[in-house]
Formats: C-alpha cells, structure tokens, sequence
C-alpha cells in the first residue's frame, strides 16, 4: 500500500486503522479450507461515512477491499488479499430499529443473528434465519445464507426487504423499502445479497421477523438406515406438511454430536430432527402424520425435547455440528459440501454420496436441511496431509457433476467464494458473461473482494 | 424500419410477422391510460431461437422491442414503439413440464395464471399468484406482480425459481434452478423479474406450486366505516393470523361490483373479503379469531360462502373490479394507484386517499391487499376530458408523497412502467445509476423496450 493511501486512512480511523500482524492474521481466513492470507491493513469503519471515504481512496488507488464479519463463511469467501485491506465491520454492530407492529427491524452490517434474537426476547418475534455459526447479518445477506428453518421461514431473500449499501465509488444507496413488496424497479436488494462483497459493502439490513409460534415443539427419531430418514423426510415434505424444521444426521455425525454436545437419550443411528411451530392444536395434526410417515418408515418412536432447556440443547448440538466435527483432528479443518436439489431427488443424492464416500474411504459425517433440499458432507482433515484433501476434492468434484445431472444446485448456503469457482462455471457458464458485466459496470477497478466468485479475465 | 431488416425478419417468422394497421394497433398499448402507439410491426414467435434470432438483428440495427404478454399491464409497460417491432410472446403459451413430487412446473411466457391452473386441476396443486387480469406468468414476472393471495403465497419473486431469457445480444441463458434455494452466484432471476422488458425477454419461467389446501373457507364482513375495516386487517395481521387473503373493498366499490358482477346477499358498505387455507381444525382457530376483532371493529357477523360456486364468484367480482369501474364510463380508462406501506401505516393511508379523492372532487372506488398494505384507488375518466385526468394525476402526486412519507413504496405490485418514472426517482433516485449502468452493460444499444421505468439520458 503507498504512503498516501495509508496515510489518508489514518486519518479517517486513527487507531481504527491496523497494520499489526496479529490483527492482519485474525482477519486472513474465514472458516475455510485455506491458508490464512494477509492483507496489508484492517479497518474498523464505524458509520456509512466512513466506509464511504474507504471505499473512495482505494477506488482512486485501485487497492483490493475484503468485507469481513464474523469469519465465519466456509468458502474462502473472507480470505484476505495481500494487495489490499480488509474492512471489518465488527464496530457496526447496532440494532437500529425494531417495529413489531409491523414485524420488522433494521441493523447494522455484523449484529449476529443470536445477538438480535437477544435483543428481540421480550418482543414476542424473532429472526428465524439460523446458519451453524453465530454470523454477522450482513455477512449472511453477502452470502444468501439460511439454515435450519428456511423449510417455514425462507433464507436471507425471503426476510431481507432493504439494504443500505456502499459502492465501490464510495456512493451509499438504500436499496429496497420497509415494505413487505414492491416493484419499483429493478431488484437492487436481491442483486447485493449473495454478491459476497463483490460488488460494495453492505452496512445496514432491512429485515423481515416473525411472531413467535404460540406452541414449539421438537422431537428426534431415529432410523434404522441413511435411506429410511431421508425418505421419511422427502415424503413429510411431499406431503406439505407445515413443518418449521426437519433435520437429518447420519450415523457418523450422531456419534461425533453425542460425544461433542454431550446428547443424551438419544442413539448414535442416522436420524431425524424434527420442530413445529404454530397452535398446539395444529401442531398435533402435523405431529400425527408426520410419526405416520416415520413410522412406515420403521423410525423409532418420537422423543420429545421435554423443555425449553432440552430443545435448546438439541438445536445447540445441532447448530454446532461444523465445530464438532472440527474438533475431531487436532488443528484439523473441514471441507463441507452444500449441495441442493429438488426435494424428489435428494434421496438418490444422499445415498449416492454416503457410497462414494466410502468409495473413498473418507471419514464423512453427513448433515441435512432436508426440507429443502440441502445436504452437508463434513470433510474433516489434517492440513498437513494433502492426499486427504486431494482426495476431499475428488469426492467433491463427483458429488457436483451427480448434483447438476440431478438438476440440483452446487450450493444452497454457504456461496462460491473460491471453493466452487469451477463448479460456478458447470451450472451457470452461460450467467457468467452476464455477471461479470455487472461487476465491471459497478465495480470498474475490480477493488471488491476480487478474484472471489469468479475471475474477472 | 430498413427493408434489409424487414426482410429478414420475414424470412425467420414469415406470416408470423405482420405489418398490418390493426395487428399493430391490438398490441400498441396495455390496460393503461396512454393513448396507443403502434410499433412499425409485430412478430409472432414460437420458440427460444427464433426470439434470439429477432434480438440479435434488432440489436444490429439498433430497433427498439417491446415485449407483449397479454397486454393486462397498467403501468404503460407495453405501450409501442413507432421506430420499433413489438414481440407478442402469445404463441410461446406451453405448460413445459410439471414435476407434482417437488411441487414445481415450468412454462412458457404466455401462458396465463388461469390456463395454469386449469392445467394443474387434477393435481392438488396450484399456482398463487393471483393479479385482477388472466395475465401472462411472463408479463407477471416481468412486473414482479402479485395479488389477493400474496399475503400466504408471496409475490413472483417468491414463486419463481428460475428464469430462461434472450439478451438483447440474441444470447440464451438459463438462471437459477429447480431447487428451493441457491446461492450460486449473482441472483440473475430477481434482476430480470421486475425489469419489464427493458433486459431481455423471458421467454420460459420455472415456478413453484403450492399443494390444494385442505380446507378453503371464505366469508365477507361489513363496517360502517373505511376506517373499521382497514383497523381490522391491520389488526389481524399484526396478529400474525395465517390468513390467506384479506381484501378491502370500500363502499363504493361494493355498489359498483354489486351491480357489474350481480352479486348477491352483500351490502354497498366498506367490506373485507376473509379467505382461510389450512386444516378444518387450524382455520377454525384462526377464524374465531378474526371475527372475534371484527366484531371490536363494529363488523357484521361473517357471511360465509356456501360452496364452492359461491366461493369463485367472490373472487371474480374481486378480480374483476379494474373491469368493473372501467364500466363505468363509457371507453373509459383506469388510473389505478398502486402504493404499498408498512402495515401499521396503512390506516393512516387509505384514510388519507379517501379524503384526497373527496377534496379533488374524484370518484375514487378503493380496493387493497391489506394484509400486504397494498391497496389501489380505482379512478374512473372520460379520456376526452384531459381536465379530470390533470386531477387524477395531481391526486396519485399527492398520495405518492404521503406514502414516501409514510415509508412506503410507490408500487407494490404494477411496475413503473410510463406512469410512474418521476415516482421512481423520488423513492429510489440515489439507486438509479446504478439501474442504468445494468441496463447500458447488458443493452447497450438501448433496444429493450426504451423508455420503460426510466429514461436513459
């Protein structure tokens, strides 16, 4: 970086500014499969303003500019760049606004989604979109997150309503309005959301809550094999049952959660997590269909989650599935997969990935959001040994070419970044000159998290 | 147009191109309230490449294309061009494919939301969207429409999964996927529903369905005032009822759709038409409920449609309300509103509308989607008398002013079309370059439908 910049940038952030090696490094990866990279400084903007005047200079200097939250993006999507800066948005972590009258609120770029559910306790909503990960607001908006209950409530498209974004040029613009629709012109908001910081900063969210259910009640079953619970699951759902979650973990991972979240009463077999939300009468009507279908399906009889201690226990164990598996090696990491599918074909791709898997012969604790679709193999493996990984990466290139045969998606979830840049190519080779146009348009010098998503030719 | 392109467009289309003054005339303008243009000629396409093939040479001699569906737009969204052809997509009106296990199906642009739904009768599924007009799902996309049933199902952005388009450059893409979600890449699907036209043209779209509800109740009540009835749907939104439709009519609506769609057993009163989806048991909470406010609102008991036949002849007198007060005068036209607010704003707004509407002296019958707050003021002219539409326009101007006041949003569900450009640059002026340097890299020429939703200096 030139004196000049830097020196400009001291100016705007004093001690905001950093160029310490330890903080360069906290910010180098997120949780990913790569070596850390640093960049040449971190920023601490704490208002639109600021991050206006970043974004202004390295514009003017075409200095590389990496958004960063909580760190927690799986898909090298936070990786530093060792020409540029990376701007944390940790000091922009407000909640701005709550409106439960008309169930909607707006925050600050990094408010996470358990803090905002903290701050929501007492107003009887909440925000339902829920990644393994404690993550920043605006990181989930930069990657289309979801989670657990997207089955009921969607993803970060289906509750994000506005965004305030800063551009490249350092421009700030309100994309979207409160209101639950509109169509006055083109869909900025859904343009920034998912553009992984590719295309500006995203500082303030504009989103959508939900009432909390009167009754919420979860339950586990467990299935004698992998294909009897996905089965169970595709046909709850081919059935339209209004279910908030319905989650599968193989056999593997209901070893490794039971060990890592210290899960009682329940049985290291491939199995089913299951939540309802809405009246206790309609919860029971739900309820009584889908233990039908489990039951034909030979699952075990339903345990419930006795309290609200015991379900949040059980989505706890859920949630930290990522961690669990982690920490099965020693300074290990993990590679998941993220694939997504229509709900008809997902048990002939869960089956088909457990085989490969074993084909193989790797370690493959298996996830599900079922309900949509969406399957995580966990890949854990000692970056030391880079025949595992080779092999990791095999396994995934087979799952993705069986994914898009199966008219399926090569990420539900977690975005591109710069795992799936190749497999971006396979589904969509045909969007990319169409892509790549809007990032040059509204990024010309390419200073936006370049090199992520694809590759500017 | 140059007789090089004349014929070569014949060559591709022959007697599906046409030059005569009446074709040119049925497609020179929607439901809007423009006088017509006609466009130099009209094109009849049938298939992907051959809409590829017209871009491509539009595109090469710089002629302007217009886009027709069904022509039900109100915004002047498909008004002509007299340097340029316009594309009926009528003939590009096939079901594709309809997939019952993964509730989803794909068609072609011009088919209509009934012909749809039609098609899918025997299926237990359906598709939601529901505007006023038999539309075309392509125009509906285009305009990112909605409807009555918005407010369970969601708008065109919550069914549409995936979109194939013809880039002006003749190129054929395919966005998005068959999957519930995906975070692959630029959200190009959201970019070009909402566009009107002015990207490409969407020629085939892949869609979501919804299973048959269970049980499908629907019941009218009446308050003495507009403000009841607004209080009202507030209120049950606000109290997170899951209710599938809630439409406002005001009294003077009632006395018009009373007369044009002979219905019977209602009274010329301010009206809320209640519809519940769900289970026997889950409707019948949510509609004691309801009733249990309404009757807080001073509401008449609930009259309930006996069957089905009752049923679909509310929902066409509702549908046909834009028809309804076009009858009105005869070769009338319709300037229709269009705002959309936060909920808790809505009251204050309709209240607002109804008092403007008397101040300026306007007829003014009201209906609204409040459950969205969505709602439309239906002003009835004699095109001949310029005067009364000067007023209807000062009228929209002062309500569009108020809504933005009140964080709303100039259209929740019409599009800008002509109507509403300088509304656009008063929600979203700050958003606009970079509306226009998507339109410039994408259309660099300008030849899709020009001067839709803002006009390129």
């Amino acid at each position: 970086m030139n004196s000049e910049l830097q020196s400009e940038l001291k100016k705007i952030l004093n001690s905001r500014f950093s160029e310490s090696e330890s903080t360069r490094l906290n910010y180098a990866r997120g949780e990913d499969t790569y070596d850390p990279i640093l960049s040449k400084a971190v920023v601490f903007p704490e208002t639109n303003e600021e991050v206006s005047k970043i974004l202004k200079l390295c514009n003017q200097h075409k200095i590389p500019v990496v958004p960063f939250g909580t760190g927690t993006s799986l898909e090298g999507n936070v990786v530093g760049n060792d020409q540029g800066i990376t701007i944390s948005l940790e000091k922009m972590n407000k909640v701005l606004s709550v409106n439960v009258e008309d169930f909607d609120c707006k925050v600050q770029a990094c408010v996470t989604r358990e803090q905002l559910n903290d701050y929501l306790r007492e107003d009887g909503v909440f925000f339902p979109i829920d990644p393994g990960a404690n993550a920043a607001i605006g990181g989930m908006a930069s990657t289309s997150a979801s989670g657990t209950m997207a089955v009921k409530y969607g993803t970060m498209k289906t509750v994000i309503t506005g965004l305030t974004v800063v551009l490249p040029n350092g421009d700030i613009i309100k994309t979207g309005s409160r209101t639950k629709k509109t169509s006055a012109g083109y869909n900025l908001t859904n343009l920034f959301i998912g553009s992984e910081g590719t295309l500006g900063v995203i500082t303030e969210i504009q989103l959508r809550l939900s009432p909390i259910p009167e009754s919420i009640m979860s339950a586990v079953c467990h299935f004698k094999t992998l294909e009897d619970a996905v089965k169970t699951a595709q046909e709850v759902i081919q059935y339209g049952i209004p279910i908030a979650r319905i989650e599968m973990l193989n056999k593997d991972q209901m070893e490794i959660s039971i060990e890592y979240s210290k899960l009682k009463d329940v049985e290291a077999t491939p199995t089913l997590f299951f939540e309802f939300h809405g009246s206790e009468t309609s919860n029971k009507e739900s309820i009584d269909i889908v233990e039908e279908i489990s039951k034909n399906n030979n699952g075990s009889s339903f345990k419930w989650a006795k309290d609200l201690t015991d379900r949040n226990k059980l989505w706890k164990a859920r949630h930290d599935v990522y961690y669990s598996v982690k920490a099965q090696i020693n300074n290990g990491r993990v590679y998941s997969t993220d694939v997504c599918l229509p709900i008809s074909k997902i048990t002939e791709c869960v089956n088909f990935a457990d085989a490969e898997a074993k084909k193989f012969g790797l370690r493959a604790p298996m996830v599900g959001h079922l309900g949509d679709g969406n399957f995580h193999v966990l890949l854990p493996y000692d970056p030391e040994k880079k025949e595992t990984y080779q092999k990791i990466r095999k396994f995934s290139d087979i799952l993705i070419e069986k994914t898009l045969e199966l008219e399926g998606t090569i990420t539900g979830e977690h975005g591109v970044g710069l795992h799936k840049k190749d497999y971006l190519l396979k589904e969509h080779g045909d969007n990319l000159p169409v892509m790549k146009s809007i990032k040059r348009t509204i990024d010309p010098n390419n200073i936006m998290n370049p090199g992520k998503i694809f590759d500017l030719n």
